[in-house]
């Protein structure tokens, strides 16, 4: 059960999305412009990096519909997003996808934790001041939106197709649009 | 030195904001909304849950110069700003805001810290849902904010004075309003 009164049935972040409409409005436009909007990663490696840090940070909600929003922009690989979550190392990925994984899994434990050997690292590997900026802020943003899904106990519903539909929805459709509607649930 | 270029000069968040305007630009909405934005926290309050949590980030730049707006809505009281840094329970305020700094402390360690407890004893004191989700968003955000902030290595000043004459200002200004001219440095 949530730990404040929220609109039932929405599951996930779009609860408390729905309980704080003037919050959800930037939080949806930040999640569009680090996710859909301009940069030289793709999208499929961007929400990678969102389902990775939501991962470590143990966030059912979104590492899952995360995760189906990167199968969806991956030619719906999803056992490329399990092979991510379990070993950025080991799963088929670019080798500067891999260093910008081991920056955003620093940031993930905490900002001071990324060394200028990781930063070496990803530019080795061919990334670009750019890629490492919306490394470290999509994982740092993510920091936010599972500790707001889970430090306010929202539902989560556990239906792969459920994911799989909205995920699909999402990569089309982009977050601000998703709860436009949401406000007149309150 | 910034893990990447960053436009000289600028404290903190500005920098990374700097090079990334169409970011900043949702994440100061977000700061505007949470911490001046409606809801039956005062703002001095809300900028002391920032402070607390940038502090137990170990976040120099944020901890500074949210300190600094706090103090400048509770009268001045820089005291006050140190103690609930120091020991939220013993500090002089209501014991509404340390069930709030309660939670604000688990949910920086992460999400699923906060326990039906934690909730019960801030109701107890008189919190409402919305102080409850306000609280959990505010220390979620700095989260993001600190991670961002010290994953990029920034450049933070030392100068007490600095930080006192900026808090003043975002505390009459606002954030959006700090940053506004911050795309043409880039």
């Amino acid at each position: 059960m949530p730990h404040i009164q929220l609109p039932e049935g929405l599951p996930g972040i779009l609860g408390p999305m729905a309980f704080g409409p003037e919050t959800a409005k930037p939080l949806n436009e930040l999640a569009d412009v680090l996710l859909r909007g301009p940069g030289t990663l793709s999208p499929g490696e961007r929400e990678l990096i969102a389902t990775f840090v939501s991962s470590r940070n143990d966030c059912f909600f979104c590492q899952t519909i995360h995760g189906a929003v990167a199968a969806y922009h991956l030619d719906g690989n999803e056992q490329l997003v399990l092979d991510v979550k379990q070993d950025t190392e080991s799963a088929g990925i670019s080798d500067k996808l891999k260093a910008l994984l081991a920056i955003a899994g620093k940031v993930q434990r905490g900002g001071k934790n990324v060394l200028a050997e990781d930063i070496e690292r990803a530019r080795q590997q061919g990334a670009t001041d750019l890629e490492i900026h919306d490394t470290v802020l999509i994982a740092a943003a993510f920091c936010m939106y599972n500790r707001y899904v889970d430090g306010l106990a929202t539902w989560a519903p556990q239906d792969a197709e459920r994911y799989r539909q909205q995920g699909a929805r999402l990569a089309q459709q982009g977050y601000a649009e998703s709860t436009a509607g949401l406000a007149a649930a309150r």
